[in-house]
């Protein structure tokens, strides 16, 4: 049960996003530039990034939310997921993706743990400077989600195909902020709508 | 020195927002809203838990920005906002306050240490359901700016005036995208402007 008396029955974050609509805005224009923006970084490379660092922050809604995400816009799908949240160093990843997801285990604990050996590695592998910079941020916004979601205490739905269908729904229309009493874009009813982070 | 190459030597966060224009706009909207919109939570008991939050971070942009945020805008100054990071449990605030900065001390650890005693603790002390998720969420947007700030080791300037006179700038406009080559609104140049978050 939610720490707060909620406005709905959504869960997750989209049932924050309905209860606080005026945080909701910049913090799905934020994800939206971030994971769905320009980039030389894939929108699977990026949920990936945030299914990840999700996992590692134990947070349940976001963690099956962003592994539904980057499995849905990655050719591993959900196999190459779960191999990167159990084991990145092995997992079949390019060398600058490896480099970045350490770059994003490192920041998921503090900022201060990212080394310049980090950094280096993930240029020597090919990354640049922005793909860094938002690495950095990405692992640093779902710091943010996953203690907003966790924090109030959100529920989050066990049916996988929940999120599946969420991921659908991003892939065609970008993050949104859910409206109560609508159906969002994909026509499913909003409470059962687990539009993540 | 920071991590990667920024197009300015602005320090702190608003090199990081100079250099990444698309992303500083809704984390700006974010802080603006957040710390600055309508609430029955002031600026500054709002500025008190960044700064709190910050230092548990060892943030230190961060730490000495919001310090000064939060000293410029509460009636006992710098000196409570040390006593408050050094030993909320004693410090003179209200106990609503108090409970709020309990909380945000567990969202710093991890959203799931907020527990449903925390949260009956300051409903108790007279928080509102809105106060305590605009405390979980200001608590996690700043696990998410220290985060960005030193995941990338932007460099944080030594003189506690620049963070003053960024306090006023931002009680007189609040939080504000910095633009390159132009003055902030208080008219310091820029490369000393050590805008926080």
């Amino acid at each position: 049960m939610p720490h707060i008396e909620l406005n709905s029955e959504v869960p997750g974050i989209p049932g924050l996003f309905i209860y606080r609509p005026e945080t909701a805005r910049p913090l799905t224009d934020l994800a939206n530039v971030l994971m769905r923006g320009p980039s030389t970084l894939t929108p699977g490379e990026r949920e990936l990034i945030a299914a990840y660092v999700s996992g590692r922050n134990d947070c349940r809604f976001c963690s099956l939310s962003h592994t539904a995400f980057a499995a849905a816009q990655l050719p591993g799908g959900t196999e190459l997921v779960e191999q990167v949240c159990a084991d990145p160093a092995h997992a079949p990843v390019s060398p600058k993706l490896r480099a970045l997801l350490a770059i994003a285990a490192a920041v998921q604990e503090s900022g201060l743990k990212v080394t310049a050996d980090d950094v280096a590695a993930a240029r020597a592998a090919g990354a640049t400077d922005v793909e860094i910079h938002d690495a950095v941020l990405i692992a640093a916004m779902f710091s943010m989600l996953n203690r907003y979601v966790d924090g109030l205490g959100t529920i989050a739905p066990e049916n996988p195909a929940l999120y599946a269908m969420q991921a659908q729904d991003i892939i065609a229309h970008g993050y949104q902020v859910p409206v109560v009493g609508q159906p969002p874009a994909g026509g499913q009813p909003e409470a059962s709508s687990p539009q993540g982070s």
